[in-house]
């Protein structure tokens, strides 16, 4: 089989985040594939052909682009920051294991990017600096009592706590469920950064409490990080936060 | 103040993963930090002043960076992967929080860049595609209980786990007691994948079950991404792993 499929993350937005394999990759290809708003920020290139879709309709695009790939091609399918989180690496995956068997012999490449998470750590502080989880609210795949269920575990074991999807016009309880079972864990005034469209046109990004995350203005867009018990908040312009390297060293301070 | 710290993610080792955003960092810099070997990528520039040290100085590094920076100076200091998660960025605010209180208005930058977990994710195939955490195994700073106790919930809760700082000589016990924590909650041939110095010379990965993971040769540099029970592994050359996207798509295969 000789065509040739790029996973690419394109990182958080801002060109200056786009790594050269990524640019290369995406410069190399005769086709590429993704959620529209995504391809949007890949600049034209004479000749490369160009499939968006919608959001929802992740396997059907990867479907095709491994089609195309079969064909012959040199195929790119983009996600938003890292491909892999939560991204269209496990929907090509998944497409290769369901599809025809000559699919599995398919060169394929994923390349990593920097995820909105490291992305939107980075904008704050240093909030990931110890154990982490990151979780997606979105139960369009995923039974409501299994993503409640690691609510429960990260909140209980005092992990930091990133959230993906975080709320939708068709799900509004998921994120005030997810808040009150972090309350029941943690003090209401544990810090939480909320970030949205980082490096891009309408970046915002803020720093609440706990305890106010639940009514908190957000939408799919944004990436919520829920500091542990040992997040730190650094009052000042701009704040900051960050979570000690150990337990140790912050109750010897 | 006038001085500027930069703290900067170098990514897995690739020269082509480091972003443009990081390379201009480093090139603006007037004097670098870091541990010796990820200082020892970083291309030599004239005029520019570097201080390497031992990867257990973290935070007296972080303090010379500091009061560098802060006498007026562009200073940057390097983490490999990115430098929030478990890297440099905790250990600068740890020291800002706890130095001089002029410290606190110094301009700080952390520019991120892509982790180890996610190239690791990315060469294997999509294993990251669902919830899942990172876990230091490292009781340097962290007492061992509650490192297991994280270990625990992870398992319980299903996600995919990835493991840093793995072993080292001092303590050889704690990957056999995280790799019989998980065992107790998912079956023996759950694939792991071991993954050392990606993008790097000595470059090498694997995929292991985690019946085999107590006994395996690892090191202090290799990063370990367990799989939950949905994640699938697919054999061949390369062989592949990826988390499907939920647990419905999962159990309707």
């Amino acid at each position: 089989m000789s065509g040739h499929l790029a996973i690419i993350g394109l990182g958080p937005g801002d060109a200056a985040l786009l790594t050269p394999q990524a640019s290369a990759a995406l410069a190399a290809a005769e086709a590429l594939f993704g959620y529209a708003p995504y391809l949007a920020r890949v600049p034209e290139q004479a000749g490369q052909r160009r499939q968006g879709s919608d959001n929802r309709e992740e396997l059907a695009r990867a479907r095709a682009a491994i089609a195309e790939a079969a064909g012959g091609a040199r195929v790119a399918v983009v996600s938003g920051g890292d491909a892999g989180v939560f991204g269209m690496a496990a929907a090509v995956f998944e497409a290769i294991e369901q599809g025809d068997a000559a699919w599995r012999s398919l060169a394929v490449e994923v390349i990593p990017g920097v995820s909105a998470l490291l992305a939107a750590a980075a904008r704050v502080g240093a909030p990931l600096g110890h154990d982490f989880c990151a979780i997606s609210l979105s139960d369009l795949l995923t039974p409501w009592p299994a993503i409640r269920a690691r609510l429960e575990a990260a909140a209980a074991a005092d992990f930091v706590v990133a959230l993906y999807n975080p709320r939708s016009a068709r799900r509004r309880a998921g994120l005030a469920e997810a808040a009150a079972v972090l309350l029941a864990h943690r003090p209401p005034q544990t810090p939480v950064l909320i970030a949205r469209n980082l490096g891009r046109a309408g970046e915002a990004w803020r720093i609440e409490t706990l305890a106010a995350l639940a009514e908190a203005d957000i939408d799919m867009l944004a990436i919520v990080i829920v500091g542990s018990s040992a997040t730190r908040l650094l009052p000042g312009d701009p704040p900051r936060l960050y979570t000690p390297r150990g337990y140790r060293t912050a109750s010897g301070r």
